[in-house]
């Protein structure tokens, strides 16, 4: 289905829509680039006004004159917990659930071995063979250390595969937005059918929290992780978060036992006692102006409805399928993100031949998107600091650049951009 | 021993040993508050006056302005590997064999578990029952994982125990420095028993990295983690490293199987093949604001020559023992650390009945060292920025703070310090 906008109505309708926008002012807790259209917020999130200051206070006044005392003084020691729960609040936890540390991939190796631990007698641990590489290399690691079995299943199978061998299967560990396509798979759809089949239900909420209202604690989910730095801006490689339902934290026996998640870490016994609660999934020292970052990063939220974010989010992603469908049309674009709004995650994917090729030509004009392997153009959009303008924008830019053959200029590169 | 150094002697001999520092000039490349003696540098190193500049660049200019280009344009991409490497400078690593990231407990599962697997046949995992407790606690839980078993065997009793089981060892994995007591082991010595064995030595360096030269290359070390935090003085919960001898390399099979490590991570293949070189090391996404601190941090090393820092640190922690034996007599002070340099490492610990409450009153008059359950004060040395004046200015007050029972004002806390 393409639309009849023609240029001039996209750019009213722009205008229009931004002028409505709830959400505009929110841009002001970010600071952008002057000139620059960001659509890989997806990848790392732009830097909030929020953090500089509070950076500064961490290395002057908290390390470099409070020293040592600030673990006490300055609450570095409950970071962990008071991160953890204010990521918690944007998916749905409630306090005491969720840790904020180290990496996705850590986070992962721990929560799905502490899972599956918890349901012996069960050999399978699924995937979906379109989830992120870092999930599912973790899940065949953790397979080979447990002596279990991986078997990857799209999220589509999922109800069928569980009604016919679900009573085998321990964990199911599944990102809900297609990292790639944007897709949005339904958590509750998913969650459900896993939990009915008495298996554990573990969400990778990397490239959905933050857009959307998630809620872990009401779908009944068991185990969550995601990342810092996609839309919650908390800076490059921030650190990752750990949701462990509190049903779950009392027999949460996880394999990284390092000392920080120990029921008294000071009496700093030779053997291994966990803390009660999800201060137990703690591992060793935390990096603490990542942490700390983060936690400033996280106040872009204050105040703001997911529900309107989510509403903005797919405004802009729709927008920019419109956009494409007027302004691309000839070019060699396909849609690949599902139009239906409630199949769609917080990016759009256009795919070309010459995807890496004009993803460059695109930055030479000031639009930040990215790619995936091997011909997917990405632009993901963060509601808080987007607007409709900066989408028609940057389609204009593509439809030039591909009109102008620009990308014949740019020598392939495969950028090391993170997702 | 006790000398016969009166305290007017003792003022005149830290003036002269001071006078006489090369390393003296170190200290203008730390920023230290104003009338504070920190003899805790190697729980927090202080934050060294590289560190704001480089901080506010990476999150003004890198992250602010270049965003996702920077993991190219600003080598983001390559900081574990740098910053590993100019950590491997200072602990006799040629370079691509040292990694910086994720925490020291990470880098001990990876790391322990990979040289495991890496000797089949081997049931044991030796560690020190004294050593740091995540080293035991992530000892047990490999050996768990791996269905081998841990003996705890001091230090001191390897010789013995390896003469007798050295074939069925796998790992040894010891820490060089008591981290309570402040006694150093022999590297040499236990390296050459464990590889006599047949088995792989892994040093957890983290209490002498910074402090004294260390040649794991030269000595034939296989793995070495290590903490950033210390004496390398890298902020709070800094990065930690990891050393895989280049012979290891090839096979080493870690289980933290982030997308990182892959050969050619952005092809973003469903499968786990690991990066040539210690790149397989790496694990998910680094926390880049902490890591290129450390980074920063690690410059205050530049030209400077480590046995002199040796040197100067075995002056200092002697000189505090000096101190103690002339002005704490009577006072109930027994000094713990060995006295004989070679067995000394860059701290000094005195056990008191009322250490706890010793250390509030001294930080209350600006002297910061710690306590190590149940009795022990611990004083460490950081010769970058530590002076004997500091040293002697801390025994004096440690002196006056128990004669006018000072102590007894202080409630009993534990501190929430990071060793």
């Amino acid at each position: 289905m393409t639309t009849t906008w023609t240029p001039g109505a996209l750019a009213e309708r722009s205008a229009a829509l931004d002028d409505a926008d709830p959400l505009a002012p929110l841009r002001e807790r970010f600071l952008l680039p002057e000139g620059f259209v960001y659509l890989d917020g997806n990848s790392l999130g732009a830097l909030p006004a929020a953090v500089p200051p509070v950076v500064a206070d961490v290395v002057h006044r908290q390390w470099g004159a409070d020293l040592i005392r600030s673990w006490n003084d300055n609450a570095w020691w409950q970071a962990p917990e008071r991160v953890g729960d204010a990521v918690g609040r944007l998916i749905g936890a409630a306090p005491g659930q969720t840790l904020a540390g180290d990496s996705t991939s850590v986070q992962l190796f721990n929560a799905l071995t502490a899972a599956a631990r918890s349901r012996p007698g069960r050999p399978l641990l699924l995937t979906d063979p379109a989830n992120f590489p870092t999930d599912q290399y973790i899940t065949d690691s953790v397979a080979r250390l447990l002596g279990l079995e991986v078997r990857r299943v799209p999220v589509a199978e999922l109800p069928l595969f569980l009604a016919r061998e679900g009573e085998r299967v321990a964990v199911a560990g599944y990102s809900p937005v297609d990292y790639r396509t944007g897709e949005l798979y339904d958590l509750a759809v998913t969650t459900r059918a896993v939990r009915r089949a008495g298996a554990l239900m573990l969400w990778d909420l990397s490239h959905a929290a933050g857009a959307m209202p998630i809620e872990v604690d009401e779908l009944g989910v068991d185990f969550a992780v995601g990342c810092g730095y996609k839309y919650l801006s908390g800076g490059p490689g921030a650190p990752a978060y750990l949701y462990v339902a509190r049903r779950h934290q009392e027999g949460f026996d996880q394999p990284l036992t390092g000392w920080n998640g120990h029921a008294d870490p000071f009496a700093l016994s030779g053997g291994y006692t966990p803390a009660e609660g999800v201060g137990r999934g703690r591992i060793g020292t935390p990096p603490v102006l990542s942490l700390l970052t983060l936690e400033a990063a996280l106040s872009v939220f204050d105040g703001v409805d997911l529900a309107l974010v989510r509403a903005k989010s797919l405004s802009l992603t729709g927008f920019l399928l419109e956009c494409a469908d007027t302004l691309l049309s000839g070019l060699g674009f396909t849609v690949v993100t599902p139009r239906e709004p409630a199949r769609r995650g917080s990016q759009a994917v256009l795919r070309h031949p010459e995807a890496h090729a004009l993803a460059a030509a695109l930055t030479e004009r000031g639009v930040v998107g990215d790619v995936r392997a091997p011909d997917l153009l990405r632009f993901g959009v963060n509601a808080l600091y987007v607007s409709h303008r900066d989408i028609l924008a940057a389609v204009c830019h593509l439809r030039e650049a591909t009109e102008l053959g620009e990308y014949r200029q740019q020598r392939f590169r495969r950028r090391a951009t993170v997702t």
